[in-house]
């Protein structure tokens, strides 16, 4: 039901959500962009049930996000690597992160900060920014139709 | 059951996606930032069940994302605005719709541009940058831990 209504909405976001929307499913990215890559090892430092892992996997490998491949070993065990599709999600990761930083974990500050290695700094907030290098607020943008609206779309944000 | 998992989680992706991380949750966001504010015009926007959309525009409220204020009127109708902390995840909000139009819509276009109004050019795509402006790959950072990490996050990313 809930998917029967978001595959009709063409917009973005909501067709992002259906492939990356769940908890688990951006905790794994998560995990991922960590250096997990072992399902034993997701399983451990994501503390989630075996079957839900393995279903949320299975899910990104079809959607295209990561790829499963069997490694040697004791086992054989399968490892999970991101696409260059998985790795795109790093801003969004990595902005949640600080959203995250800066509005639930205030008090207690970051757990965790992301460094650039070259310069041992702490990487730049994730900024919405215009082609001049301006960052950008709600107030400086307005929508527009793309060339993927469909009739509803176009009728809702007729270009101005 | 998996909310008692994810509250002993410190990370701030996890924090954060309890409070945004359900797909209604952020596309009602999404929708604020395209100007809706009337319980109705959520509904009709999203084509969402009246009693989800009230629980999940409570949670919203609940978690300072969004304001509810009574609006004169026909049955004075509330009236739903993103707060500070609600328009922080503008850029999350876009990040994603550039996901979606990158690797999903791929094919039929951006259904919806984001554009700045003083140049009437799209937004750039969303990045992470280093201080100096560089932008930055999964292969240029590492993790640290924070003030607030906990044992078990000071034991797996021990400072380098």
């Amino acid at each position: 039901m809930r998917n029967t209504t978001f595959r009709t909405q063409v917009c973005s976001v909501a067709r992002a959500l259906e492939v990356i929307g769940e908890w688990w499913t951006l905790l794994i990215v998560r995990e991922a962009f960590f250096g997990t890559e072992r399902f034993s090892d997701f399983e451990d430092r994501l503390g989630i049930a075996k079957n839900v892992l393995s279903e949320r996997l299975s899910k990104l490998v079809q959607s295209g996000v990561m790829t499963r491949t069997a490694a040697n070993g004791r086992g054989n065990p399968q490892i999970y690597r991101l696409t260059e599709m998985g790795r795109d999600l790093l801003p969004i990761v990595v902005a949640l992160m600080q959203w995250g930083d800066k509005w639930i974990n205030r008090e207690t500050g970051a757990p965790i900060r992301v460094i650039e290695r070259k310069t041992g700094r702490p990487v730049c907030p994730v900024e919405l920014r215009g082609e001049g290098g301006t960052s950008l607020r709600l107030e400086d943008l307005r929508v527009a139709t793309g060339p993927g609206a469909n009739v509803s779309i176009r009728q809702r944000f007729r270009d101005e």
